[in-house]
C-alpha cells in the first residue's frame, strides 16, 4: 500500500519536473513570440498551480493513509517504521532508491571484517504483507524488508553472497512467531568463534585485537525493521548449518471461533492427520517448482480452546486453536487440512473423510475445495537441536510491550463488536451458522468432497511442465527415470534452490513449502 | 480516507479538463503560428500523457486502498459500500456531486408526498470516521454519510427542511449501538397516521387511496449506507418529538483489558460518580459553544468483566467494561471519567480523588490531565419512553451476521497477538505495566492530579469568548445577568442550535454533548 503511494508521489515529481523543464524550454524557443510567451507562462502557471494542488492532495492522502491505518492493527506499527519511511521510491525491480543511495554514500570494505554464520529468529505479523519470500510481482514481502535492514546496517554486502536459507515459507497474510533464517553476517570477532570466518590476509595487528563482544545483531536490525517484523534471538552456528535443511520440526497454529462448529468432533478428527501420509489431496501441488513428492510426517495435531476453562463452555464466541507439528509441510497444506476440519465441524463431512483423502491409491486426484482463509495462520515454532540462542532480554521486553499495545487495540475492538452482536441477539436477532473462515462463496446445497470434480493428477501436471520445459525427464543408468527442474524454471533465480530430483531425500526437495 | 482519494481524483479530473481546454483555446489563439501550434500540441500531449499516468496511478492506489483495508476491521465493510462507491466527488461544503447530479436527473416533487416525523435508531463503528456530527473541516463523518443516504433515497429534500435532531454527539473514533435521530421523512401514508402530515391542497383522488404499509425506511437506507453504518429500527413519533430533548437517558460503554489495573478498586470508585454533580473538572469545557452549565445526573456507573466467569480470574488479558448511564453528558465527559478511573486502577490516585474533582467549590479549576483514548467508547443505548420501534427482523439478522463476520476477524487477530505475547512471557519476557488507554506520553514520575497546573477557570473562559464576540452578556430586567451565544458563534450554521442562555433548562443548553 505505502509502496503505491510512494510510486504515485514519484510520478507526480516526474510530472512536475517534466512540466517545468518543458515550459522553460518552451518559453525560450518562443521568446521572440511575445503573445505565445505570455500564453505559455500563464498556461504553464495554471498547470504548475494545478500540479502543486495535486501534490498537496497526495501529501494529504499519504498522511491520511497513516492516520487511518494507525488504528488498524496490521498497519499501525508498520507505518511509523523508520525503514519503510526512508524508502521514498520503489523501482520496478523491487530495489529501493535509498538502499541504492546508501550503497553509494560510502564504500564499505566488507573484506576487512570477519563473517559469522548465524541463525536469526524472527516474529512478524503477516497481515500487511504479500508473504515471507521475495517475489517477482511485489516488493511488499517480509524478506524484502529484512534484506533492506541487513543492507542498511551493513551486516551483509548483498543477498547473493550472504549464504541465506529460510526455514519456512509463509504465504500472503500468514504470520510467524518463530521463523528462522541462517545467514553470514559481518562480525566483530577477529579472534574467531563458532561460525566465524576471518578475512583473508588479515594483518597481525588486527588479529591481536582484544576480543570484544559480538555486534548487537538483534538491536541493530530491530532499530531499522518495520515494527511488525521483529528479530527475537540470534545464535552462532556451524558453517554448513541451514535453517531449511537442519530444521527438526515446524509447528503451525490456526485460530478460529467456535461458532456453530462441533469442536469435539474436530479435535477427534484432527488426530487422523498424525503419522506419515501422502498429502497430495491436502495441499496445492506445486509441481511447477519441482515438488513431486507429497509424503509428509505429522508428529501431532490437536484442536483445543485457547483458554482451558472454555472446555466446559458452549459459547459460540469462544476461541479455539488447531495446532499441528510436522517435520515439513507442503504448499497450502495447513490451510487445506483446516478447511477439511471445518467441513467436519459443520457436520458436512464425516471424520473418515480424512482417511479417504490420505488414501491416494483410492483417491489419486484432489477433489476441488476452497482452503481456509490466511490471516488466522501462524508459523508458531521451528525446532532446531543444539542451537544456543543469545536472547537479549531487553529486546524481548520491547517486543512484548509493542505486542501488548497492539493486542489491546484489537481485543478492545473485538469486544466493541461482540457487545453489539450480543445486543442484537438479546433483541431477538438470529445469527446465521455461516463459517467465515473458508475462502470463496459458499454453495446453497453442499456437495460432498468425494462427489466433486477433481483436480489434475500428478502425472498430467508433470507432463504439462515437462512440455513447457520447466521440468526435464532423465533416464538413470539403471533405467529408472528422474525428473529435474528445467532451465525455464520460474524460480531458478531463487537464492536457495537445490536442483530438484526425486532422488533427493523426501523432506527436502520442496522449493516452495507451506504457507 | 476514501473521501481523500475521491477529492484527489476530482482534482486530477479538473486538472485534466483545465489542461485540455487550455491547450485547445491555446491552439486556436495561436493557429496562425504553426511552430507554436506544433510545440503546443507536443508539449500538451506529453502533459496529458503524464496526467493520464497520474490518473492510472491514483486508480491503482484507490484499489490498493480497498485491497489493503479490506482485512482492517474498521474499513473492510465501508470500502465495499455502494453509497461510498457512488460518490466520486466531494465538494468542500460536504455535498456530493452524485447527489447534486441525481437532483438534476429528475425533479422530484416532495410537495405531493406526505411527510412523517420518525425516530431512527443507528448503529455504527466510529473508528473510520471523524465523529458523528457534520463538521466544517472534514466530510468524513457518520452524519455526512447518513444525509447522503437520505438524499439518495429521496426520503428528504434537504437537511435544512428535514426537522433533524440527534440524540448524542459522538466524537472522532467513538462508536454507537443505539444512536437515535428524529427527522421528517417522505411517507406513503396518504390516509394519515402517527407523525404523518399530508401535503397541502391534496386532490381528493389521492386522498381516497387505499392505505398501504409505510415505506421500508430501514431497508431503503441500509441499501445505500456504508456497511459500518446501519439503521436498526424506526419508530413513528409525535410532531414535536425530539431525539435530543426527549431522550430520558444515555448509556455509554468503555471496554478495557485488566492489565495491571486493580479492577475491584475501580469498580468501587466508579460508584462515586453516581448522582447529580458539577462535572466541569471531568469534561472539556465547551464554553465557546455556549456550554455554561456543568451539572449532570449520573444514574448508574459500574466496572465489571465482560465475561462473568472472569470475576474469579486474575488474567491480565481479561476484558472489562466501564458502563455509565446518565440523563445527559458533557463534551469528553466519559473519557475524562475513564481517565481518572484508570489512574485509580493504577494506584496512582486514591478513589477519593473523584469526590475532590466533583467538589468545584474546593477545586474550581480542572487540573491538567490526558483523557482516555477514543476507540473503546460506545454510545450503547439511548432511552426513550413510549416509542414503538418497528423492528425489521430480516434487517437485524443481516446486521448481526455482518457484525459476526467482522468480529471473527478482529477476535482471531487479537488471539494471534495474544499467542505471541504469551509465548514471549513463557520465554521470560516481562511485560511493562504501562496502560495503553491514556492519550499522550506518560511521565516518568507521576504527579498527583491536585498538585498539577490547572486549566482556565469557567469565568475567564466566558470573558475570553465574550471579548471575541462568540458570547454576549445581557442584563435581565431584575438585574440578573444572562449569557447568550454571540453572532460570531462558530456553530451558528448548525441545524439544531437553540439560542443558548443560562435560563434554558439545565440538561438542554449544550450544543455540543459528549462523545
Amino acid at each position: 500500500m505505502l509502496a503505491g503511494t510512494r510510486r504515485a508521489a514519484c510520478l507526480l515529481q516526474q510530472a512536475k519536473d517534466l512540466l517545468e523543464s518543458g515550459v522553460l524550454s518552451g518559453t525560450y524557443r518562443h521568446k521572440r513570440n511575445v503573445n505565445s510567451y505570455i500564453y505559455q507562462s500563464s498556461m504553464s502557471g495554471a498547470l504548475l498551480q494545478r500540479i502543486k494542488e495535486l501534490e498537496d492532495e497526495l501529501e494529504k492522502l499519504r498522511s491520511q493513509f497513516k492516520e487511518s491505518t494507525r488504528p488498524a492493527e496490521d498497519m499501525e506499527i508498520k507505518s511509523c517504521s523508520p525503514a519503510s519511511e526512508s524508502l521514498n521510491c520503489i523501482t520496478s525491480d523491487g530495489n529501493t532508491r535509498s538502499t541504492k543511495k546508501s550503497g553509494k554514500e560510502r564504500q564499505f570494505d566488507f573484506g576487512s571484517h570477519p563473517r559469522r554464520h548465524v541463525a536469526l529468529k524472527l516474529a512478524y505479523l503477516g497481515w500487511a504483507y504479500q508473504g515471507f519470500a521475495v517475489q517477482e510481482n511485489t516488493d511488499n514481502t517480509v524478506e524484502a524488508r529484512l534484506f533492506e535492514a541487513l543492507l542498511k546496517t551493513r551486516l551483509i554486502q548483498d543477498r547473493q553472497s550472504s549464504n541465506y536459507h529460510r526455514c519456512g515459507r509463509t504465504d500472503k497474510g500468514v504470520s510467524a512467531f518463530s521463523q528462522v533464517i541462517t545467514i553470514d553476517l559481518r562480525s566483530s570477532q577477529f579472534c574467531g568463534g563458532l561460525g566465524v570466518s576471518l578475512p583473508e590476509n588479515l594483518d597481525p595487528g588486527t588479529k591481536s585485537k582484544a576480543c570484544t563482544s559480538e555486534l548487537p545483531y538483534v538491536k541493530m536490525l530491530n532499530r531499522v525493521l518495520p515494527q511488525d517484523i521483529r528479530i527475537l534471538d540470534w545464535a552462532p552456528v556451524e558453517q554448513g548449518f541451514s535453517a531449511r535443511f537442519d530444521c527438526q520440526s515446524r509447528t503451525y497454529r490456526y485460530y478460529f471461533p467456535r461458532g456453530f462448529l462441533d469442536v469435539e468432533l474436530m479435535a477427534d478428527a484432527a488426530k487422523r492427520y498424525k503419522g506419515t501420509h501422502d498429502f497430495r489431496n491436502l495441499c496445492k501441488m506445486d509441481v511447477g517448482n519441482g515438488v513431486l513428492q507429497f509424503e509428509r510426517t505429522i508428529l501431532s495435531a490437536s484442536v483445543r480452546p485457547v483458554q482451558p476453562q472454555q472446555v466446559s463452555s458452549t459459547d459460540q464466541y469462544d476461541l479455539f486453536v488447531f495446532e499441528i507439528k510436522g517435520l515439513a509441510f507442503l504448499y497450502h497444506q495447513v490451510r487445506c487440512m483446516m478447511a477439511v476440519l471445518l467441513l467436519i465441524g459443520q457436520k458436512l463431512e464425516a471424520p473418515e473423510i480424512i482417511d479417504e483423502l490420505l488414501d491416494v491409491k483410492k483417491n489419486p486426484r484432489k477433489p476441488q475445495y476452497s482452503m481456509a482463509v490466511d490471516y488466522p495462520l501462524v508459523l508458531y515454532d521451528c525446532h532446531f537441536e543444539g542451537l544456543i540462542w543469545q536472547q537479549v532480554m531487553e529486546e524481548v521486553n520491547h517486543v512484548l510491550s509493542s505486542l501488548q499495545r497492539h493486542w489491546t487495540q484489537s481485543a478492545v475492538k473485538a469486544h466493541v463488536l461482540l457487545g453489539m452482536t450480543r445486543g442484537l441477539e438479546e433483541r431477538g436477532g438470529v445469527s446465521s451458522n455461516h463459517c467465515w473462515l473458508v475462502e470463496g462463496s459458499r454453495q446453497k446445497n453442499y456437495r460432498p468432497l468425494l462427489e466433486r470434480p477433481c483436480c489434475e493428477s500428478l502425472e498430467s501436471r508433470i507432463n504439462h511442465f515437462v512440455k513447457r520445459g520447466r521440468l526435464e525427464r532423465e533416464e538413470g543408468q539403471n533405467g529408472d527415470e528422474t525428473i529435474h527442474k528445467g532451465k525455464k524454471s520460474k524460480h531458478s533465480h531463487n537464492a536457495c534452490s537445490p536442483s530438484v530430483s526425486s532422488e533427493i531425500p523426501k523432506q527436502s526437495i520442496d522449493l516452495k513449502e507451506e504457507d
